[in-house]
């Protein structure tokens, strides 16, 4: 099959912003798209440094709500299952055929515990977090009701001040609880300090990883003390794994965000103090864009606001470029200071997010490119699963 | 038919966060639920404004994308029709049936104009924004090249700093051009004043309004002098349509967020110094979440994080509460303060979003709600149609 130069050539729909064999030039904007290249490497290098420090890594598949990803980072990077943060979430992942999957989360909705305890039925490990002992009741009755198993994390609160517990005696109450409970086993501890991941100094977040490690290992021997050893210690994002990993009592990375990076991330420092956009991580997400209007000669207007992604970690920067800037966010537009009038209508811009997560989960599509040329479209799998 | 009762009940995916027929207290959370009463009553209320003031109104649909919502804006409140400031959102609307639809933005891209041309083919009168010259050619060829008519309004930039011309001259221009080309009509002008939406104070919003005005006032009398007087003056928003509609120059509101409400725009006074949504509009929109963590005395843990919403304009409040407040937005999760441990586990809250607009883009269904039922479930119909 010949593939269609441009959309002008397809009597359908646009509910695509590009279709494979185009050139990445006709991509309809906004849309985010995919350097395949760049999100391989990362893939592969995240991999091979979990398999070099004999840790699992199951990837954190809410950052990209992506089945075809999870996959790659599957195939490429070694990684053994996801973690995702919703059971809607889970559900996407169990039925595009991820085997070993952990919500990291809280599930206390009875009608969500029991679309949890369905879900090994489609032949999926199925994972959760569990910080109070009023819930290892509902989750094992509805294990019982649907004769399946459901695994349990205890939840640390070792910094990100969200959900877990604080003590080693909760952690142990709860997890001689979860053993005792039909339905239910006992596997592990879930304790991602999710609050260090963003400071930017590689000794500021050391030491908050310091302070986390002592807690969770102190859990750990109380739960060995009374026979509860942890199959599985898991935790650690972009800004932290090698904390984890040369920790000695972590053996679980659940990192989502080095595979896609943004201006967020990007901007913390690694151990010789540079950005860890520059050398450790490559930007392969991008939000295309394109110039719409240029009435005012020092300032172009692009046509991606609000509705193509989150500002809640700052605006986007743009790509590879020093002449221009994006400064201002409304709902349908980006304003670009241009105070050379550069930009021409219609000119293509690569921006890079100030957060992924919460940008991709806006897209219906990733555009894959390489070579100029698109290659693939992938779903957002899980997009607005936030139930 | 019964209704189903609860989730529980029903073997399907759960793609939908409610069914009709179901209690409020079995919704699936977070999702967006509408209070039906307060929505009709803010509808029939401008609805009735407008009429009162010989204006029509063009609904904002970008605010809502909903079909549903726009035919009872039609049906309740008189409207003509919607703007919208994508292409693909003006597809959405005119096979859902909306006669009358403004793509109140510029459309530059081939592919865009080409689908921009089909449109009229579905049976809607489809105008669209110029602010340059050279944009006049292109829609004028794909018009012709699809025997259509596209409508053009001139877009002056009267204080939003994004998209428009600025001087009454290049109006003119513009307006020459469209007369002339085949397959365009030249029908109106588009200056709508957004930077000042927002602004606290009445008498602050009025000045920025009277300079908007002025400016209008003189490129109508511009274009009168050349014979070639607009149709349609369209622009005003839920902070300013009373100018507007005073102000003798424009006779087309194109209001949006009046009908849902948010935080942002409810922290704006009236003439009296009253905030806008404590008399002139209704709380109608709402977060539904549901406390999932209580882990730490003080503060519960909420299901409704930046994948519910967008905070670009502030965090979100919690609706008719004063003894909890939601002070912190993760990914996933919302941090509620509750200094005196009052939340429960399962409990729900109704959040009010910071800004509407970006927050119906990430979910996919409005749930209304009537006397503590689900009455109905809308798709959010354009969501993700940023192209």
């Amino acid at each position: 099959m010949n593939a269609p130069l441009n959309f002008s050539e397809l009597e359908v729909g646009f509910d695509v912003p590009a279709v494979p064999g185009m050139d990445e030039k006709d991509i309809q904007t906004p849309c985010l798209v995919l350097d395949l290249d760049a999100l391989e490497r990362n893939i592969r290098k995240m991999g091979d440094y979990a398999k070099g420090h004999g840790m699992r890594h199951r990837v954190h598949g809410k950052m990209h709500k992506s089945v075809d990803v999870a996959k790659l980072q599957e195939k490429l990077g070694g990684s053994v299952g996801v973690c995702c943060q919703k059971v809607s979430e889970a559900e996407v992942f169990a039925r595009g055929g991820i085997k070993d999957i952990l919500v990291s989360n809280q599930v206390r909705d009875p009608a969500k515990i029991d679309r949890l305890a369905r879900l090994p039925k489609l032949g999926s490990r199925i994972i959760v977090c569990v910080d109070d002992i009023a819930n290892v009741g509902d989750l094992s009755a509805a294990a019982q009701n649907h004769g399946t198993q459901i695994e349990c994390f205890i939840e640390i609160d070792c910094g990100a001040g969200r959900c877990g517990v604080t003590t080693t005696e909760a952690v142990v109450a709860i997890a001689k609880a979860i053993d005792a409970a039909p339905g239910l086993k006992f596997t592990g501890i879930q304790a991602y300090q999710g609050a260090m991941q963003h400071i930017d100094k590689y000794e500021d977040r050391k030491a908050k990883l310091d302070t986390a490690i002592a807690m969770v290992k102190d859990a750990v021997e109380g739960l060995k003390a009374v026979g509860l050893e942890p199959e599985l210690v898991s935790g650690g994002g972009t800004g932290s794994y090698y904390f984890e990993s040369n920790s000695g009592v972590y053996n679980e990375l659940q990192c989502g965000s080095y595979a896609f990076m943004d201006a967020d991330y990007g901007r913390i420092l690694d151990e010789k103090g540079n950005r860890i956009d520059q050398g450790e991580w490559e930007n392969a997400l991008f939000i295309l864009t394109s110039v719409m209007s240029h009435a005012k000669a020092d300032k172009a207007i692009c046509d991606a606001g609000l509705k193509a992604q989150s500002v809640d970690s700052g605006l986007p920067f743009i790509f590879g470029r020093d002449d221009v800037k994006y400064v201002k966010c409304s709902d349908e537009h980006g304003v670009i200071a241009d105070p050379n009038g550069v930009l021409k209508i219609g000119e293509k811009l690569k921006l890079v997010p100030g957060h992924c997560d919460p940008t991709c989960n806006v897209h219906d599509w990733y555009v894959g490119v390489r070579n100029g040329k698109v290659e693939t479209l992938w779903p957002v799998s899980a997009r607005g699963k936030a139930y």
